[in-house]
C-alpha cells in the first residue's frame, strides 16, 4: 500500500507543531506518513520570523508578519512553554519572563532543529489552491515555488491548514480619511516605534495590539499618544502623555474628532483593529469562516473540519494558550491521521460533541472565564494523546497573575517573574526592567548582566 | 450553438477597453460572445480608483492601487486620448493637458457609461485561478466573491488577462534596512505628501516614480529629498533642495551612505523601484514572465498568449502608449475572438512574426526610439481592426515635446499645451501653474478660472 501523504500549509509555530508532533511519533518507531509542509516565507518561524517589509514582499506575496522591532512578549512565556523542549534545557538556563521575540523565535527554532524537521519545508512556496476530490478521496495542492518560478501540484491524502489568523489586517473606515494628511497604517505594517518620536499618534483599538502599540511608542518617544475605543476604555494608569477617548468621528487633514467631543490634532493613526480569517487558497466547502473566538465553528475538537474530517486547522481559535495549545491539536490531528483516534462517523456527531463547549462560550464574561475555558480544552485535548502532560492550572494561574499584574502597571508587568509549569521553577529576574530596555536583541537579553 | 463565454480580468483601462470594444461592435449589429469582467475592487478604473488603503484592502487582498494624492498625469493627456472618445466630447470643453487623476479617472469612467456596459462586471471578485483542460477547450475561472462571501467556477471559451502590472512591487534589500529608524515604504504605498512636509525625504530609483514622487514631496514641503540612482541620474535642473546620488550602500540607524562617499540621515526612505508582473492565478503554461519592456516574450502581436491562442494580455507591455495602445490591442483581440482575424495556425509561426520588433527593440537606445518604436505598434495594430484612426505621428509629435519640455523644466513641464491627434486641436492653458496648484479636485481643475 502506498505510503499516506499530508500536506502542512505553514512553518510556524502551529505548522511546526504539527512537524513534531510527527517527528515524535517516528522517533518512538512508529511508521509516518509522508510530510510535505509548504511555508511561503524564506524561513520558518512565522509571525516570529521578522521582515522589515509591509504590505507584500520580495515575490509579491502578501506579508505575514505582523511582528515589530523591540516587540517583548505580552504574556509570560510560562503560559506558551512547550511541554517536550523547556525553555531551561533550550537556553542551558533560567532566563526572565517576558523575553523579546529574537529570544522566543530561537526558542521555537531549537525545538525543530532538534527535530530535525527542516528537509520536510519547502520554503517560498505559497499555496495557490487546494481541492478535494470525493472520486479519489484527495487533496490537489498548486503551488508557487517561488525560487524555481514553477507552479505544480501534487496530491496528499491530508491537509492541515496551519497560516495563523493574526496575518491579514482588518481595517475599517472612518468619515474623512481619505484626506488625512498624514500617515495610516495597521499594527500589522507597524515595524519601528522610533519613527513616531516627537509625534502625536492616534491608535484605534481596544484589544493586545492597542495596548503594546501604545507601549511601544510610549517607551520610544512619541508626543502623546490618543487611544480611541469602541466599546470600553483599557483603563490603566497610564503615564500623562496617554489618553483614552471614545471611537473616531471624523478626520478633517489632521484633526480627528471623537464621540466625546475630544479634538485632537495626530501625526499618524495607527489602527490596531484587529485581523480576518482568510484562506484565499480554499473554496468554500473546505473554508472556515469564523470572528477571532474561543471556538470557531465547524471544527471537532477545534481542530477537524467537520465537512470533511481529512482537512485539518491548527489554532484557529482567538488564543490565550499558544504554543502548548498548538502541540496539544498537532498530537491529536497526527492520531487522527495514524488512525489510532476514531472520530464520530458523521458531521452531525462531530457538531453534538462540540455542544460543551459552544454552551459554556456564551457563559464567559471576563478574562479569567476565558482563560479558564482554554485551560479546560488543552487539558481535555491533552488527555487524548502522548504529548507530555503538564498541570493546566499551574499555566492558568500564570495567567491569573499576570492578568493583576497588568492591571496593577502596564508599563512594569514585564518585570515580574512566573512559575513554570513544566520545571516548576520561578523564572529569573532579567537584568533590566522592560521600561529601560531598549535594546531587544537576543545577544543583549542573554547577557547576564546589564 | 451555445454562445461563446469570455472572461476578462481586470476592470482598469485596458479590461474597459476590452468591454468597449465588444460594445462597439454589437452596436454595429454584430452578434457578439457573453462577457463576463472580473473586478477585484468595488468600483472600476484601475489604478485611476484612488484607495486610502495601502497593503491589503478591506477583503485582506493586495491592493492594487499605486496612486497617491495630488498626482497629475506626467504625460499630455493628448498621448492617450481614445479615439473614439475625445476629452472635448467628455468635458464638453477644451481643457489642459496634464489633469489630475480625478479628472482623468471621470475621463475614463464617461466613455464606458456612455457605452453602458457596467452590466458585464462583477465588482469585489478577485480571480483565483485560472485552469485550461485540452480535452474540452475551456478555462475554469475560479473566483471569489467577496460580498456574498462564496467561491465559485465558471467555465469560458476564451480569457483576456488586464490586470495590468503596475500594482506589485519590487523592492529591493539594502544593507541595514532592517534596523532603519524611519519608515520604509514602496512608490506603490505612498499616499500623501503633506506626511513628508518638513521631513529629509530618501528617493530610490531612476524612472518616472522617482521623478514624480520626488516632484510631489517638494511640491508639498519636504525639507530636503535625495534620489539615489543604480545607473544614472535624471540630470534635471532640480531646486536646491533636491540632489542626486549614486546608490545607497548601507543604513545605519537613519543614517545612510551613498557609493560616492555621500553620507545623509533620512527620516523615510521611499522606493521607487518598480513594479513586477503577478499572475498568481494562472498557471505556468497560461502565465507570461516578462521585465517592464516594450515586446513582452511569448505574445503574438504583444496580445496573444502563443502557447495557447484562446488567452490574451492587454497592456503587458512597458507603456508610453496607454489608452489608446490598449484600445488598438482590445480591438484586435476581439476580432480575433470574433474569428474576424486568422491568427496563425503554429506557435512557431506566430513566434516568428514577432521576429522584426524584437530586432528593433535591441536597437533602441533613447526615449525617442522607444516612443516610436511603441507608436510603430499602435499602428500595424490599428491597420487590422476598425478602431477609428488617428495620426500617430501627431501623438509622437507630442510626446518629444514632452520629453523636451521636462528636459527644460521638470517642475514646469505641465504647464505647456499640446495638440491632440483626434481633433486636431491645441488645449487650453489650465488656470494655475502646476506648482501651486495644490488642490487637485476634478471640481477646482473644472474652475473656469483660479
Amino acid at each position: 500500500m502506498q505510503r499516506k501523504r499530508v500536506a502542512v500549509i505553514g512553518a510556524g509555530p502551529s505548522g511546526l507543531a504539527q512537524l513534531r508532533a510527527f517527528e515524535a511519533a517516528a522517533e518512538k518507531g512508529t511508521e509516518i506518513p509522508e510530510i510535505v509542509c509548504f511555508e511561503k516565507q524564506a524561513d520558518w518561524g512565522g509571525l516570529w520570523n521578522y521582515t522589515w517589509r509591509t504590505g507584500l514582499d520580495e515575490h509579491g506575496e502578501p506579508c505575514h508578519g505582523s511582528m515589530y522591532r523591540y516587540l517583548w512578549s505580552n504574556a509570560p512565556k510560562e503560559c506558551l512553554e512547550f511541554a517536550d523542549y523547556t525553555f531551561d534545557e533550550h537556553f542551558g538556563r533560567s532566563i526572565g519572563s517576558y523575553p523579546p521575540r529574537a529570544v522566543l523565535w530561537d526558542y521555537i527554532k531549537g525545538r525543530v532543529e532538534k527535530a530535525d524537521v527542516r528537509k520536510w519545508v519547502r520554503f517560498n512556496s505559497p499555496v495557490r489552491m487546494v481541492t478535494y476530490a470525493d472520486s479519489t478521496k484527495k487533496f490537489t495542492v498548486t503551488v508557487h515555488d517561488h525560487v524555481a518560478d514553477k507552479t505544480y501540484s501534487e496530491e496528499f491524502d491530508f491537509v492541515v491548514v496551519a497560516i495563523g489568523h493574526y496575518s491579514v489586517p482588518y481595517m475599517p473606515h472612518f468619515d474623512g480619511i481619505e484626506q488625512f494628511n498624514g500617515r495610516v497604517l495597521h499594527a500589522h505594517d507597524f515595524r519601528d516605534a522610533v519613527e513616531f518620536a516627537g509625534k502625536d499618534i492616534l491608535v484605534i483599538g481596544g484589544a493586545d495590539s492597542a495596548e503594546d502599540v501604545t507601549s511601544q511608542c510610549y517607551k520610544y518617544g512619541a508626543k502623546s499618544i490618543t487611544i480611541s475605543y469602541r466599546s470600553r476604555p483599557f483603563g490603566h494608569h497610564w503615564p500623562d502623555s496617554i489618553q483614552e477617548v471614545p471611537l473616531l468621528q471624523t478626520i478633517r487633514n489632521k484633526t480627528c474628532s471623537f464621540k466625546d467631543g475630544t479634538i485632537k490634532e495626530v501625526d499618524a493613526i495607527i489602527m490596531c483593529t484587529g485581523y480576518i480569517h482568510h484562506y484565499p487558497f480554499l473554496p468554500d466547502e473546505l473554508r472556515l469562516t469564523s470572528a477571532n473566538i474561543l471556538w470557531p465553528p465547524g471544527l471537532y475538537k477545534g481542530v477537524v473540519w467537520q465537512r470533511n474530517p481529512r482537512l485539518f486547522y491548527l489554532g484557529a481559535q482567538n488564543q490565550y494558550f499558544t504554543f502548548n495549545m498548538f502541540d496539544a491539536q498537532a498530537w491529536f490531528v497526527r492520531d487522527v491521521i495514524l488512525g489510532r483516534k476514531a472520530i464520530p462517523f458523521s458531521e452531525v456527531e462531530m457538531e453534538a460533541d462540540g455542544g460543551f463547549w459552544r454552551t459554556q462560550q456564551e457563559l464567559l464574561t471576563t478574562d479569567e472565564d476565558a482563560i479558564r475555558f482554554q485551560g479546560d480544552y488543552v487539558k481535555a485535548l491533552m488527555a487524548e494523546t502522548d504529548y507530555p502532560s503538564f498541570d493546566v492550572d499551574t499555566v492558568c494561574e500564570a495567567w491569573y497573575e499576570w492578568r493583576q499584574h497588568k492591571r496593577d502597571d502596564i508599563m512594569t508587568f514585564r518585570d515580574h517573574v512566573y512559575k513554570s509549569a513544566m520545571t516548576g521553577k520561578m523564572s529569573t529576574q532579567h537584568h533590566t526592567r522592560w521600561l529601560e530596555a531598549l535594546d531587544d536583541s537576543l545577544e543583549s537579553y542573554l547577557r547576564e548582566t546589564e
